[in-house]
């Protein structure tokens, strides 16, 4: 990246006016689609960056920052977005929640609306790989990555400690006896499906257990695929004694694919989800996970992001992990 | 309401220019929070409406929504705005989303927000009664109302059939043979909670039960709400056979608080919710519920104020509800 790039050298190569290039900079409205692209685009080629004093001067805080959470039915990103909504109004932030729907489309599209309603800041959880959309957004606005990051962006971060959490989770079904245990993953484009595989691939192999790669699925990181991936581990010739869903959704659709077989979860087969929720110890049957704490994901993101528009570049944060046994992997019977 | 009001009448009234009346009234954001109340408090004892053709010519659309909902972590509301949000991208219209996290406060700082991002219209879940806010909002903006309503606003709606909803669920109970019902209803200032509340009342009395006013408690529509209420219930003299919670997340908190004492839900006490969440049917035991369609009023919802920003007037629709029966009050026990 070239410290001497200008807005002029932005403009000449997006082809348009330098007066458009600072209006899309600057999140103005009235601009097209077509020149927004071509400005982004442009900007990520030649690594501009504008001044950070004169875009202060330049416009007033909104006091309103943009949150992208990958999908509000998931009750792990609804209790991030607590987290992060509370923290922000304890410092007179307002924050805007927009959803991606685990779709790299819309996730561009509410970008491309958090900037149009200047936004002092944005956290998201990206959907997947580096875009030139999500390059040009880390030199326009402060950015914090929850949950999830791309790989070769200087931003700070707040993620779990997925290899210490699947290790966790695969020595504890290891303890219980298991050597075949089936894995449901996430999608490999998103970092925590990459990160949560590569680190079951280390753990089966540390504990010795089958390696067999029929044991590894992927699903969407929804409960529909969850219990695809559920169906197609245990129709095999020699079917897992156990599962390790890669989040609750996928955990709860292999529940009902496992019922829906007439196998006892916790005897038969024995089930795992990455991610705890206040109403997981109220299923049937109750499940193991390896829990982190969404709302201290949110609430630290937004500190960070916060940090980040004050000038400040504060450093990444990894949160613990920590194994809860519950009934569906052996853990006591609750009682009634 | 006086339609020969003008905007210099409400900056009389309010004690500002008129440039800044006006300012207020287009969400413009520099302006200070005192000449916003002012204004909108002033908008609202006038009865002050802006000419919509003057204001579609003074502001380009920004093709941007906002939906202020009742609680992000409560799955009903998640499924609301998935579905609103879905059918707004299918308009072109980007949804931003608010969470009131069940505080009129929070709420006010929403909506004060939206006005000052320029949406085209609100969709709410109105937190409780009328305010001069919420009056001065609704003759700033097209709004629609969604699952609550405020009375004396001729705002469209999209709602449940609340009453139908909550006779669904007493017959049901009534011919399980109880006849003493305990009711964990939601909060009175809130139009759920007493459209849910007097249908009990007026269910309990036409199927004849016990109209002791000992079995009818209310929570804050929250999960640990539910748990203090249903102990309330449980702990009486003569204890309620049956539970009938009037949302999701307070049935949760009950079914802790009732397998916390030892009793067999389903058998020695059964319990019924009001809404249903695709995973409900996973729970320990799976729930009965009163399921109305959470993501059809979302887009519903949205379809409406469509129509609203489009200039037409729709009709407010009241969507059925529809029993279904699970174990946690005599339906069939599910395998495994």
């Amino acid at each position: 990246m070239d410290s001497t790039v200008t807005i002029k050298d932005v403009a000449a190569l997006a082809g348009v006016s330098v007066g458009t290039t600072s209006r899309v900079l600057s999140g103005n409205p009235s601009t097209s689609p077509a020149a927004r692209e071509r400005v982004h685009a442009a900007v990520a080629e030649l690594g501009y960056r504008p001044d950070a004093r004169a875009r202060s001067l330049r416009s007033a805080r909104s006091q309103t920052v943009g949150l992208l959470i990958s999908d509000v039915r998931n009750p792990f990103f609804a209790d991030v977005a607590h987290g992060a909504e509370q923290a922000a109004l304890r410092s007179s932030y307002v924050t805007l929640l927009a959803n991606a729907n685990e779709d790299p489309k819309q996730q561009d599209t509410y970008l491309e609306s958090f900037l149009t309603q200047r936004v002092d800041g944005i956290i998201i959880a990206p959907q997947g790989e580096e875009s030139a959309h999500l390059r040009a957004l880390a030199t326009t606005v402060p950015l914090v990555f929850v949950d999830r990051t791309v790989d070769g962006f200087e931003v700070p971060s707040v993620t779990s400690d997925n290899a210490l959490g699947i290790d966790q989770a695969v020595a504890h079904l290891a303890d219980r006896g298991h050597t075949r245990i089936g894995y449901i993953g996430g999608p490999r484009s998103i970092s925590t499906g990459r990160a949560r595989h590569d680190a079951f691939v280390r753990a089966v192999a540390r504990h010795r257990l089958d390696t067999d790669p029929g044991l590894i699925t992927s699903g969407d990181f929804r409960s529909a695929s969850g219990a695809v991936a559920a169906e197609r581990l245990l129709s095999g010739a020699q079917p897992p004694t156990a599962l390790l869903a890669a989040d609750s959704p996928m955990a709860v659709g292999a529940l009902g694919a496992l019922r829906r077989r007439g196998l006892r979860i916790g005897s038969d087969v024995d089930l795992v989800a990455f991610d705890d929720i206040e109403w997981f110890s109220e299923l049937d049957p109750p499940l193991t996970v390896v829990s982190h704490d969404a709302q201290a994901m949110g609430s630290t993101a937004m500190r960070l992001l916060l940090d980040v528009i004050e000038g400040r570049t504060p450093e990444s944060v990894v949160l613990p992990t920590r194994l809860v046994v519950r009934e569906s992997s052996g853990g006591a019977r609750r009682q009634a």
